[in-house]
């Protein structure tokens, strides 16, 4: 039984802490307003590049000074970005945490994004880009966002040519400026840690930290609906999106997770079965969910060939529509399967002190509140059949956007009323 | 601290449990003497095909059948091979260790290794084989250890179209009931686990089990030296591999992994400095080390442009003899964070019940016995600046294997003496 310590320090900043027994190692997660939904429409690339230029340097130490103290502290440390936060990861043993702390800190509140490292910054973010020639999924995937979400959401992580070709020293200084301010930003510590001790160091730490902090709202209503990109490859990509519940409405999360997981879970979920196994028609086929404080989305993927994709689209669909009516109703093995692989997963993920960290922050930003380990499993413990089918019985493939990538256009299924 | 639990059953599997505290879940690793060394010579990708197979049903169960019932038990399954081994992995949560015992044991000892799945099985590895067409790295590796391991521990993974072709349903069947001795197998359960319990339950399901081992022999001399792939491609590719100790020769094995984690650990290794950093020779710079109970091998790596690949290798081969000369000695503060770095390392994956298992079942194959986090741990602590310096003076870069990649061929460092 674990106890989740949380502190907010006078500047702003949440920090939550985690101690976990049996443990030598630290995860640090730290999440910051600060992603592709905040660039200036002109330099999409912005938060990419940020991203690289905020792993060369802090403080008094240039790049490689940096990564050496970083070295003898026998830290990781990862910067990456997405639609919506800008994500710093760490890991080292906790008897290092009070030597981690301040080169993190330098690392945010005082990065150098300087001009030596914007061009290299810039040279990766381009090739990041180039290299998207080579992956017709990912192609197809950053089409299916920008088309299902209303912008500024609706932004690839990968920027344009023409944005990261724009970006200037100045726009990321000002970028890190606006968007990384203490109040809109989340920590959160697992494994061999004193929360204590963490809460005071990092008091001390982040005293000089201020800055103001817009949020961020959605212009307008997203395009969705059909989308083809003519490909000369031997693969056809398909993507069906709906809408899903954010994963701040818990409950309903939650219902529809257990769906995902019927649909797609473990090795004989029904997408897998139905489309690869029984009909041979792909060589990829599943179903995820994903949400946050303020979307949700259901999406269904397959891989397949042109002869096959026809045929693979039609009987995808015909899979995720089945699942809401009497006769798709889920059963009670396919119930009991699910509810012990997302139980497996919760439990596996939870025991490394990196991932418990994540999963700390996560809960953060998008319920508000980190939630225990016993927690997340007394909730899922708690549903059962007659809720999951009831949910499903009112779930319709709302606000679908079908993205498909391949040599022809497809007939979208009527039953999909786009 | 912790306590390794060790037991032979009468079949001969030595089976090695390791209890962990504040953990939910179990990691198995399971190891068999079935790698691609014990392939015939004209039936190249057995091995791989084998283990494809070895998913797809046990017992009485067929493949969807057998993983439903992995599904309803929460337990993911994988299986791969090596050069010396074939691998089965497998995480649960600890309480349902009874249940997916007897199906690990239908999959090793009643396989189906049925018609049915033979030509998906072959298709697959095909596919594989195919896919190498886009990996130059991975083609370049493959040549390089061809080359440098005598017969017939010299084998790809990957096999061969004509070798993939030619097998039969009864080259997989003989292959794995002759080379599945449970005498050459090692399975280690690390978490959760009561080692009791799990001793006695697999003295139950193995009493059938029984077979006849080999041992495999090299044969012959490796052939080593200079090679080169033409390849029209804008990437180079340079390996270099050399003799190291193997990993049975414990304390030479340990020292000569400080030395590479001097040239290539964390971020701020030697050769990431000097040819990365300085000089930006590259895209990719690094050294590893790898052993077992009989090889050991030093390797390194640059990929980078055509234009910079003679100097790159140049470079690289002056900082690979460098270390061994006095001017090269290891500094003070390399040595410390590399000993840091390495123990973070050994923290983090022991931290992971999977890792845990993989690490105990490794150590059982490569040295005889399992050690504890603790004696890992120590050893490490044990080992001096002096130490490693003094070994580094006596050592010097035999049997090299030069292998390259690109466009055009490069000359070999005169240094190397090949």
């Amino acid at each position: 039984m674990s106890t989740i310590y949380t502190q907010t320090l006078p500047c702003g900043l949440k920090i939550i802490a985690e101690p976990m027994s049996g443990v030598k190692s630290i995860g640090l997660s730290w999440h910051f307003d600060a992603g592709t939904s905040a660039e200036p429409e002109d330099r999409a690339g912005l938060a990419s590049v940020t991203s690289e230029m905020l792993l060369r340097g802090g403080g008094e130490r240039d790049s490689k000074a940096f990564a050496d103290v970083l070295d003898r502290i026998g830290a990781s440390r990862n910067v990456d970005c997405s639609g919506r936060t800008m994500h710093l990861r760490s890991s080292t043993l906790g008897d290092k945490l009070i030597d981690v702390l301040p080169m993190l800190a330098d690392n945010i509140l005082r990065p150098r994004l300087d001009d030596s490292t914007l061009a290299p910054s810039k040279e990766l973010s381009l090739q990041g880009l180039e290299s998207l020639e080579d992956d017709p999924r990912e192609r197809a995937s950053i089409r299916a966002s920008t088309r299902h979400f209303p912008a500024p959401f609706n932004r690839s992580i990968y920027g344009t040519e023409s944005g990261i070709n724009a970006i200037t020293l100045e726009d990321v200084q000002n970028f890190w400026r606006t968007r990384s301010a203490p109040a809109a930003s989340v920590l959160a510590v697992a494994g061999s840690v004193d929360p204590d001790q963490l809460f005071q160091k990092l008091g001390e730490l982040t005293e000089p930290w201020s800055g103001e902090h817009e949020t961020i709202e959605p212009a307008g209503s997203p395009v969705r609906g059909v989308d083809h990109i003519e490909d000369d490859s031997n693969q056809v990509q398909i993507m069906l999106l709906a809408e899903a519940p954010a994963e701040s409405d818990e409950r309903a999360a939650l219902l529809t997770k257990v769906a995902v997981n019927v649909l797609s879970g473990g090795m004989s979920g029904r997408l897998f079965t139905e489309v690869r196994e029984e009909r041979g028609l792909c060589y990829a086929v599943s179903a995820s969910y994903r949400g946050d404080d303020r979307f949700g989305v259901l999406s269904a993927y397959v891989g397949t060939t042109p002869e096959r994709a026809q045929e693979s689209l039609d009987v995808l669909t015909a899979e995720m529509l089945k699942i809401t009516t009497p006769e798709g109703r889920i059963t009670e093995s396919e119930f009991h399967r699910a509810k012990i692989g997302m139980k497996s997963n919760v439990v596996f993920h939870s025991e490394s002190t990196a991932g418990r960290a994540v999963g700390l922050s996560g809960d953060q930003r998008r319920l508000g509140r980190a939630r225990s380990l016993d927690e997340i499993l007394r909730n899922l413990e708690s549903v059962t059949l007659e809720e999951v089918n009831a949910h499903l019985a009112g779930f319709r493939l709302l606000g679908v956007t079908l993205q498909t990538l391949g040599p022809k256009e497809l007939t979208p299924p009527a039953s999909l009323g786009i």
